[in-house]
C-alpha cells in the first residue's frame, strides 16, 4: 500500500473525478444519469462555500479513487457526515484503496466530532455491504429513499 | 387552511420546533434517539452559514408543524434539496397542514432551481410514502441507507 496516495483533491483533479463518476454510474446501471460536468464541480466544490470536499487516492501520479462527501443534519445527532460517492477504478480494484479512501473519511467524521456519518448503497452491491458492515456501520433496512425530480417539482406546483 | 400561516422559522420557535422533533421520534419508536437541544439548533440554525433551513406552520399564534431542510450535492444531478424532517403536531393532523409544509419546500426547491429534492421516510409509514407517491416523488426500494455511529467510528479507527 506504501505507492497509495491519499490526499486532497485539487481543481485540475476534476476531469478525473467526473471520469470515476461515470464509471460508477455505468456500474449502478444508470450511465446516462450524470448531469454534471467538470465545470460544474470546479464550480461547486472549490468556492468559498464549498458543497462537498473530495480525496483522491493517487497512484503512480494517476488517480485511481475518489470519495466525496459533506455536511448533513440529524435533528436528533445534530451535524454529521454523508458520503455520497467512493470509487476505485475498475482495474485498481482488490488493492484495498477503497478502504485507504473509506478509512481517511472515517478519520474525518472523528476528527470533526460527528455523532454519526452514512451513506447508501445498492442492495445488490453486496461486497460492498459486507465491507461496510466489517467495519462496524448499520445497515437501515427500514428507511426508504424517496425523490422528486425537476419535471415532478414543475408537475406538482401546477397542479395545485 | 386560512387560518394556517407557513413562515421562515426564527429563533424563538426552536422550543417549539424541539418539541415537534422530540414528537416524531417517539412516532418513529425512538424517542431517546434525540441528542441535540435548542442551543444547537440556535446554533446550528442561525449562525453565518447555517447547517439547515426550517419553516413552521403557525396556527393561532402557536407552532403546530415544522419542515427542516438542507441542501445536498448530487455527482449525478449537483446541488439537492434534503428533507430532513416534516412533522405536524399529532392533533392538529388531517387538516392539510403537512401538505402545506410539503408544498413550501416543493416551491423552494423549484425556486432554488435542484434537479433533485429528496428524503427518508420509515417503510411501515405507508400514509406518507402514499402521499409522496401522489405528489410525483419515487420511492428507490435498491438504496439502502447506512450509517456509523462515534462508538463505531472510533473502535473501526483503533482496529485498523
Amino acid at each position: 500500500m506504501n505507492d497509495i496516495l491519499i490526499r486532497k483533491a485539487e481543481i485540475n483533479d476534476m476531469f478525473s473525478v467526473l471520469g470515476l463518476i461515470k464509471e460508477l454510474a455505468k456500474f449502478e446501471k444508470e450511465p446516462k444519469s450524470v448531469l454534471i460536468n467538470v465545470d460544474d464541480l470546479i464550480k461547486d466544490g472549490f468556492c468559498d462555500n464549498p458543497k462537498f470536499s473530495c480525496l483522491v487516492a493517487e497512484k503512480n501520479k494517476k488517480v485511481v479513487g475518489m470519495a466525496i462527501f459533506y455536511g448533513r443534519y440529524s435533528t436528533w445527532k445534530g451535524k454529521t457526515l454523508h458520503l455520497e460517492d467512493l470509487i476505485v477504478k475498475k482495474k485498481f480494484r482488490g488493492q484495498g484503496i477503497g478502504k485507504e479512501l473509506y478509512k481517511k473519511f472515517i478519520e474525518i467524521a472523528q476528527k470533526e466530532g460527528v455523532r454519526r456519518a452514512e451513506w447508501v448503497a445498492l442492495d445488490w452491491n453486496v461486497d460492498a455491504i459486507k465491507f461496510y458492515k466489517n467495519s462496524g456501520a448499520k445497515v437501515l433496512n427500514d428507511w426508504k429513499t424517496i425523490q422528486i425530480d425537476k419535471k415532478s417539482i414543475k408537475n406538482y406546483l401546477i397542479k395545485k
